[in-house]
């Protein structure tokens, strides 16, 4: 019989404590040993903040070490787990899936004890972290391939009082863009999973995952106004400066606002996130490189919206998105 | 027996033509169609422009269909050859290496006609395309990992002759840097190979790939200044503008310059390129992701010197290359 996913430390132990999260070996790969940092000082929020779920977005790790180094001494109530780097294995080959079994991490969740490398992991964290808290910070990037705003995303949840009190959460942090995001990609996401079991998901994005002062900067400010307003961090919530602007925004976005590459070829961007387009406007170019006396193609805004997201230069299959359009949210 | 590699149409035709350069089926996949430009007005300089050498850096490919659509206006007199993407099977997966057989293919030249996909292309462009030229355009980007600032780079060359006719197109194109660049991975470069046909050969460098409207500016302008130091354009080459300065300077690396990783972990940046640092400086910090326990390492500058390209935030191992620093050149 396999060895059960356990913690190497007590995670009640008072205090700040580190140790790690063993996910334990298959057929597929070796046991892992997460590093966990915990600090837990008594009543209050209980938190879980993680990074590294896609491993070619690496500001969420970074964020999360700087916050194992001044939370020991910031942390005022409530317990904080956090784990850096749940996916080292796609850390460490910079690719969005776990590249033993070419498994999204993120499309997993709540994982199987005896299933390949990602589903162990997603297993370990669903069984031994996430019913320890009553809200998670997951930390993303959006991946390389894409430039998105600092943001926080959620996607539609079906229980008003938790959907109210994760935007009100959401919209703390005090990023540029606050974005309620529908889709039909979910199943299996830790978000899902974790809105399941009535937990409070912070999922933060920031395009594109190579890792800049400014995005850090950016990113670990959010973070902290989060933990402010979680009650858990004394001190008072800031906006980060983005492009020379002070404010957030909360927006909306669902498939229909998708644009997709009308062919297959190189995708080169004609804008910015957080651009007002009007419809018409020009979005970006698709040039197919299979032939150079087909013309590259125009790809235009349909309607008067808000660049989301985008994606950088990049080939891209036909029907493939290549940018993500959004409104502000109409509650 | 094989199909030997083959164009599709007569590079020899007077004014515009299009077509193919195949090359042939191996044991490992079937033949490629790479889609060629000639334009050929007569007496005058002959040039080579590839584009998609390595697949995940797009500015060249953009650039070079931009150059098929306006210089067959501007093309004033000699021969001009593009091949937007002599790597299409890399530039479909945005990775370095050819997919199929692993292979750098700026590491397989000349090629071989028995060799696999990597080697056949570089095969057929080393013998059908490149004796019809005396210069070479190769459009890199440094890659999606690295910030790199808009560089022509060229390595020594020992026919001094060559090496200062190169430099003297290399500062021609007028862009931010020109870069003489000592290093010991020369073997198989298109760069080497063509040096010794007596070739010039200009790289262009502009990290890292992922396309933003500003590069690609730049990059088209810097492109068309050499076509203008060739004599092939008419017009008045300009600087064109970098973090608001209009200026280029040369400068030269060498193996010593390299920054390494102290230890395996996440690489965090902290400076830009064109950075002037003196010893002792931060230049980027080293995150250690086994154990929270283990401090962060700084990564600082040995000496005085300019930051010439700089890893982002990237998963590195031991002793591998972070940052590349660079001093103007003493000629």
């Amino acid at each position: 019989m396999n060895e059960a996913p356990h913690l190497t430390f007590d995670l009640d132990t008072t205090d700040v404590s580190t140790g790690h999260l063993v996910v334990p070996k298959g057929a597929d790969c070796e046991a892992l040993s997460l590093p966990v940092f915990s600090c837990n000082r008594g009543e209050g929020p209980t938190l879980l903040i993680t990074g590294g779920n896609h491993g070619n977005e690496l500001e969420g790790p970074i964020v999360a070490r700087r916050l194992v180094e001044w939370l020991p001494e910031a942390q005022k109530c409530g317990r904080i787990i956090i784990v850096p780097e749940i996916n080292p294995l796609a850390v460490q080959a910079w690719t969005r899936n776990t590249p033993i079994d070419g498994k999204n991490l993120n499309r997993v969740f709540p994982g199987r004890s005896d299933g390949s490398v990602s589903e162990r992991i997603a297993d370990a964290i669903s069984r031994l972290l996430l019913p320890m808290v009553d809200t998670i910070f997951d930390l993303h990037s959006f991946g390389p391939t894409w430039n998105f705003p600092p943001a926080v995303i959620t996607h539609p949840i079906a229980d008003v009082d938790l959907m109210t009190k994760t935007l009100r959460i959401s919209e703390a942090f005090k990023l540029p863009v606050t974005l309620l995001w529908e889709h039909n990609d979910t199943a299996g996401m830790f978000d899902t999973w974790a809105h399941s079991q009535g937990k409070i998901f912070i999922c933060t994005e920031f395009g594109g995952g190579t890792v800049g002062a400014e995005a850090l900067t950016i990113y670990e400010a959010g973070v902290r106004n989060g933990l402010i307003a979680l009650g858990l961090v004394e001190g008072k919530a800031e906006y980060p400066t983005f492009r020379q602007q002070k404010s957030g925004q909360t927006l909306e976005t669902n498939p229909s606002d998708q644009l997709k590459s009308p062919a297959p070829g190189i995708f080169e961007p004609r804008c910015s996130v957080l651009d007002e387009v009007k419809q018409g406007d020009l979005i970006g170019i698709l040039h197919p490189m299979d032939s150079l006396s087909a013309d590259s193609i125009d790809i235009c805004a349909p309607t008067t919206s808000i660049v989301c997201g985008i994606r950088s230069g990049v080939y891209v299959q036909g029907n493939e998105e290549v940018a993500s359009l959004a409104r502000p949210l109409a509650l």
